[in-house]
């Protein structure tokens, strides 16, 4: 179980790749080694989202088709060292969390219901590991709460937050203030600014040795369970605990505001589109044009290989981003046509069978290399039908469908001008990735 | 002049739209009224955008090939009671700077050189009203001190702000504590959290009397010029007043990470997909699409028009959104094509005389309704080629141009599945803007 989790963090087009990439580089002194106790994970997740102006709360608004604390609770997931995640909602949200939790294949994920207050929902999922029915016993040394709207949290900082919580009882990660801090008269003047050096923003995750924070929510009162603002205040004022400030990266931020899902979608969208994989098939023009594309894409990480088989599926479980080039010869259109279909219906099975496409969509696009003086244009109707059914078969399981023709021209100038415009549809596609416009063929 | 102002205010698609309607909807009080003493705008705008993650300072990075600092300079030059707006920027980037004053003619904007501090900037701003030597003079009674990179400031806060700075002297934009803020110790330990209802982030805009913003600077210590952290602190601290805070909305926000970029564009594509024109043409079968379509396409508020001809001037100003119909008959393939292109050119032309594109880039989308039995594949490739090149030549000003082809059929649910799909493209075509896919036909 432990191992298979290693091997699913090294996925590398995950939005929390870096940490994967973070852990290899420092292969000599392994991640998951200091953390040699058990590790839980609490994410209060009963908000209602009322800030972000949207009817969803917010945890659950989808980038993707996937609602957000699907990528934090993946972000946990991933990290062999971690171990149960306990996700604390609102009764009227359990159902809909438990086929998340399904769909999405979570499976170090406890649901448990939430109290009126997100102090009250934090002590029920830490309850949790004390009930003596409850299959989650025995409780962790080290508990780390976070919050179910902070999808970016990377592996390196929990280690510290981890680590710390160990070591001085309670942690938490900060970040420098972005806006001065002024302290209000109650008429609405200004009264004071802060010294914006001293005072720093408090955000997730926390960490906390089990039983600190557990005794804490023991003896604290009614008015910190409706009106406390953090857990590491409790810590403090119950416990005697000051704890361990540990500055974290700015992707920290909680998504809060409804601008805020369109940059934490860009941040996925960028993430995704760091690589690509080029199959090149057999033919010498096709193998030129691959050449050619890989140095146009010189803003990602190209694989080139011959086929989709099994034998590279090294190469395809990298990247989420396939572009697949096919010769249209003279004369044997129809039949060229045909196998590249096979091609793309190989490697949607590929992904069928290994699961890659659960958690973030696979945009394929589709390269016609037209050798033939007949136009792109007088191809047959069926063969585009095909194409277009074809598409939108494969968008149900995940994966984007994207045709491109490009004409073949021996005017090097020319052959230059359309690999370039091949190049900008191509890196366009595979940004967006615009579920409505699968299914087209495009022209260079 | 004022009157110009005023009425490129209304233009309903700015993102700063907002505003216009606010003011339009409380046409008995109007929102000028109160304002009838001289305003003037500096705009520091030397930052390095080291944050941003990007080699452009963030108030040049660009959206929609417009960089963000002219974004913000027309929230305050489209409003009639605003003057001059002094922009100031590091001499590096004071050419940079003029070629977008002229390039998004920005009639109220002066360019100031910056000092080596935000403060320092700030009063070059300000000095430049008393310069004898500069046209600038007389000065403002009030002055709005703003962030280059905070683009979408409303009207009426600006309002608010003015007044109560020409009231109390000074004063200021504040927002609710998305954080806790604590205190830390020397040794990066949790020393006290603040309680976060007594305090607020203190943002921009922030207004003063002039005679008292320049009093302060004139005031204060070199430590100030150095390290202060802002304005409202300096009135309070060398002139005793204390501003006046005023709440504003999430909007205000900064524009501080490369995400944040991500999340102003995702505001503006909103902003300016939130209505579309739909011109009809002069057949039953279209007309009877253009409505179907203005159903479909309730998200938006839609005006269906017969032409684009300078009698409906007034509907081509409301938006920056077209979806061009037109009916391809029977033998009469050719003819009609041709009659489209000449609308599309038409708009074109149109768009230029009124300076439309000018901020914004407009898109169009030519929607070609097919009657043939003949496949659309089978269309002469010349034609698909004069359309491509249409659409790379109208890029060149501003106009993004798409097109979308749809089989009539006569089999209800067929046809409802069909106009489905072209609503679906149609809105993807026009929230996404991608310049890299324009000139294409795409299919339904």
């Amino acid at each position: 179980m432990q191992q298979e989790r290693c091997s699913s963090s090294d996925r590398p087009l995950d939005p929390g790749c870096l940490q994967a990439r973070d852990a290899e580089r420092s292969a000599d002194r392994p991640a998951c080694a200091p953390v040699d106790f058990p590790v839980a994970v609490v994410l209060p997740a009963g908000g209602s989202g009322e800030r972000v102006g949207l009817p969803t709360p917010k945890q659950f608004c989808t980038i993707f088709n996937r609602p957000l604390i699907s990528y934090t609770i993946q972000a946990f997931e991933r990290l062999p060292w971690i171990g149960t995640v306990v996700v604390v909602v609102s009764k009227e949200n359990h159902d809909l969390m438990l086929n998340i939790v399904q769909k999405f294949n979570h499976t170090k994920v406890n649901v448990i219901h939430g109290g009126t207050t997100r102090h009250r929902s934090i002590f029920n999922g830490l309850q949790a590991f004390c009930s003596t029915s409850n299959s989650l016993t025995p409780k962790p040394k080290v508990v780390i709460i976070h919050d179910a709207v902070r999808p970016f949290v990377e592996e390196d900082l929990l280690l510290k937050i981890t680590l710390a919580a160990k070591e001085q009882g309670a942690s938490g990660a900060i970040r420098p203030l972005v806006s001065t801090i002024i302290a209000t008269s109650s008429e609405g003047y200004l009264d004071h600014s802060l010294e914006r050096a001293k005072y720093r923003a408090s955000e997730m995750p926390q960490g906390f040795l089990y039983d600190i924070i557990f005794q804490a929510y023991q003896r604290c009162s009614e008015f910190d369970f409706e009106f406390g603002s953090e857990c590491l205040h409790l810590a403090l004022q119950y416990c005697g605990v000051n704890a361990k400030l540990i500055e974290g990266p700015p992707t920290l931020w909680k998504v809060t505001y409804k601008r805020d899902l369109a940059a934490a979608e860009a941040i996925i969208k960028e993430t995704l589109s760091r690589s690509a994989c080029i199959i090149a098939g057999a033919e010498a023009e096709a193998a030129e044009l691959a050449k050619t594309l890989q140095k146009n894409l010189n803003m990602m990480e190209t694989d080139v290989i011959p086929c989709a088989k099994e034998s590279n599926a090294e190469y395809l479980s990298k990247t989420q981003n396939f572009i697949h080039l096919s010769v249209c010869q003279r004369y044997m259109h129809t039949q060229t046509t045909g196998s590249n279909f096979l091609g793309v219906l190989e490697m949607v099975k590929h992904f069928e069978d290994t699961d890659h496409t659960r958690l973030y969509p696979v945009v394929i696009v589709w390269v016609q290399l037209n050798m033939t003086k007949q136009s792109v244009d007088s191809q047959k109707t069926d063969e585009l039908a095909a194409f277009r059914s074809l598409a939108s078969e494969v968008i149900q399981g995940n994966v984007l469908l994207y045709g491109i023709q490009i004409e073949h021209t021996k005017v090097p100038e020319q052959w230059e001008r359309s690999v370039e415009r091949l190049t900008q549809i191509t890196v366009a596609l595979i940004r967006d990735r615009n579920a409505a416009l699968t299914g087209q063929l495009l022209h260079v």
